[in-house]
């Protein structure tokens, strides 16, 4: 274990509307520095709608990065949000159009060991397909599939980020211990 | 679905030991243009060594950011590393003083939606405890213990980091499904 640290600096190094870092630099009690860079994001929300027959509904889009892709709807808590699970909300309703009755956190962790800015993966039940047409971005398409689905969609390279990862395995977790 | 790319621009606006980030400029074959932000990262590698008990071990070190934090081991692909598994045997030999004949390639994925960089998650059995004392990082304390008492860590909020939650959530489910 490292002993007590004495005094920590910290300034913004870059920043742009989707990353910020921060380099501190920690001074221990003996006078030992050491620099580690955070990369600080706003707080984001992950959601995996699950149906009373046990599917799961995820979303289909073009990324730059990635091609075409399947994950989880996902986003940023945005400044109208009052809560995390207001963003949620939002989301599932931007992203496949629905809104849900019944919602459990499943987990709130950081994006990685050198990252900051909360994330909260919810399971959203009792699920209502709204009118919600004006709202929906239409370049994201919906697709409802069983878990054993999204699993090979994993084997076949298709759901290519671990938080969509992340969320299919705890949510299918979560599901077969309840049915226990 | 969004018609044909026609052009990418690609610059990278900041780089660190850490982080690199590159903008792409996009440019559709209508004339529409789009910027993206990508996060680059190293190669990296996740290691859940599961003994022949069933149980996992975990790293037990101070983390700047988040405190005093279990997790699984992992770490950067290095230079000399010849492949993501040559890492991986690297790493938990550093990180928990373990070496493994058994290795399950179980994860190939992203961090993020928009990183790049592949993250290979690795199950380790068949573990030896070898004589690694000049090797193993003495900051990190390594820990057995049951998939029950992680997830018990995770709900305590001592389990922080989303790769190692998912590694531990991915791991739950191998294991499972082997037994069936």
């Amino acid at each position: 274990m490292k002993e007590k640290v004495y005094e920590v600096h910290s300034r913004v190094t870059f920043e742009t509307a989707e990353f910020s870092i921060r380099e501190d630099t920690v001074i221990h009690a003996n006078g030992q520095q050491e620099i580690h860079e955070i990369l600080q994001s706003p707080e984001g929300v992950l959601i995996l709608p699950l149906t009373r027959e046990g599917n799961i509904i995820l979303t289909k889009e073009y990324r730059h990065n990635h091609g075409l892709v399947y994950g989880v709807p996902m986003g940023k808590k945005e400044k109208n949000d009052i809560n995390p699970l207001a963003a949620a909300k939002r989301e599932i309703k931007e992203e496949v159009g629905l809104s849900a009755t019944k919602w459990t956190l499943v987990s709130t962790h950081y994006n990685g060991i050198h990252e900051e800015g909360y994330n909260y993966f919810y399971i959203a039940e009792g699920l209502l397909h709204g009118d919600h047409k004006h709202d929906v971005d239409e370049n994201i398409e919906k697709v409802e599939m069983t878990f054993e689905d999204a699993f090979k969609l994993m084997d076949e390279g298709k759901i290519v980020d671990l938080p969509s990862r992340a969320c299919i395995w705890a949510g299918y977790i979560h599901v077969q211990n309840r049915s226990k």
